[in-house]
């Protein structure tokens, strides 16, 4: 019933208008694709791309820092509050099959690394530089082409 | 857009066909009154009952304590693999408004402990006897009467 | 270097003074022995356990729910802030080789369960009766022995 | 009794033996002067760094990922099993007041994020270069001067 691909995507709770604007690109193509949405479920890329998601008919899950489910961005079909603060990050990477990195500060680079430790690809865009390991794209097209290439390598049985 | 009450359910992995029964039940009406269910993904209660609300077309969700999405009994449409072990039984909590218990062992105990600690009301069924706080129920149709009438003296626009 | 066996002692932030002196009673014998204290680093049975431990010289161990080292009883040799609230409760029953339930309320009641959950033995002390898998001790010595009589039972290299 | 200043010594588990000997060199320099060392607990930059600080006569803090005590590595006096696999590097973080970064791979870059994101501050040797917020050190005397001129602008009731 839930043999959906997770894409979980990272990036800061506030930015800059044209960040928000990639961020739901990236979205709506998760959400076209029929991938489910894994997010902080805050707002800026977050809600970007929960946007996008929702916008495109797609499922959208917000992994929240505090306790009150009201913090979710409106966009979050499926809000998750912990209360484990930046303690959550972990959660968001353990919950995605790829991960998609957009702009982002400190709490993006957390994520980064820890997706890079467990072994889960992530995706680049506008983000930390020189980080061994992520896949950089050069706009939201060739992020999604990287997905499904990553996609095609793995076994059907996955996700 | 997510301004849905979530119940959680929590009960035993394994557990006797009449207690499964007793969970679908619970699942059904939850569903059937367009709650949001939550529990702890795996099988016996918490499939009962998933598998209770999705006939009735509800939202399911599944808070796993591994890292494997696949281990999601097949009526759960959010698995969320967390990687905690039996610290995912607080995540069960803190993503839930109001907890039902049905029969349950010492995982379920320390979910009920762990919701009253957080002041938030447990309904029980056939479960552990004279905890004090727990709102003890007769059958699933007095559960439900028990949540209605908890959400009946709730502000609005709380959940 | 660490090959000390480590006892949580588990309570109430709160208590009568009757309590915090059987908590002080139940401290001294394990710093006597040797044992290593670890306990949710608060005030209440916490402290009365920390305190009694500390005067028989023992080593002692705070997990704390907050943020703050300060929030530590003084009596806590090493604290450890976690912010995960009650998410702490399982680090305390995973640092501990076995647990004594002092009184408390659902706090300690979420932690007799986690630790029966996971199969660490659990002595009580006019604790939460009638909970299957607790040891119920009669007072501090009886509890003590108890304590003696399951690391006896345990393979040398264990703790 | 627990007014010690928290140093967090970051690194790989596995390093080649320059930078183990460059762990220890900072461990020793932080037991000598009275700090506690709080690490991952396992080996390689850890290790180094508890068995300096031990040969300085210092107190060691070892933050496990497992269940198991064991793990730790000889040099560790605390051992703390978390069950949180990488979820521990947060609890690292938390329970420092400051960190040091030695070399590395993606689970350091994660302690260094998570550090800087809850505004503690970062010292880094022959680490990731050029993120925002760490402040680099050329050796390890450079390292320890970095903490003392940072605990000289603290207010003294702090730690």
């Amino acid at each position: 019933m839930h043999n959906s691909i997770y894409i979980g995507v990272i990036g800061a709770g506030i930015c800059p208008d044209r960040t928000y604007d990639l961020a739901r690109d990236v979205g709506f193509e998760i959400g076209k694709n029929g991938w489910t949405l894994v997010c902080g479920g805050l707002e800026g890329v977050m809600e970007g791309a929960a946007k996008g998601c929702t916008e495109a008919g797609g499922m959208t899950i917000g992994i929240l820092p505090g306790l009150d489910r009201d913090t979710a961005n409106p966009y979050i079909r499926v809000p998750i509050p912990t209360g484990l603060g930046d303690g959550r990050n972990l959660l968001v990477v353990r919950a995605s099959d790829i991960l998609v990195a957009i702009a982002g500060g400190h709490g993006t680079l957390s994520e980064i690394a820890l997706a890079l430790k467990t072994e889960k690809p992530v995706i680049g865009l506008e983000t930390w530089n020189d980080i061994n390991g992520v896949l950089y794209a050069s706009d939201f097209r060739d992020a999604i082409q990287k997905i499904e290439e990553i996609l095609d390598k793995k076994p059907k049985s996955k996700g």
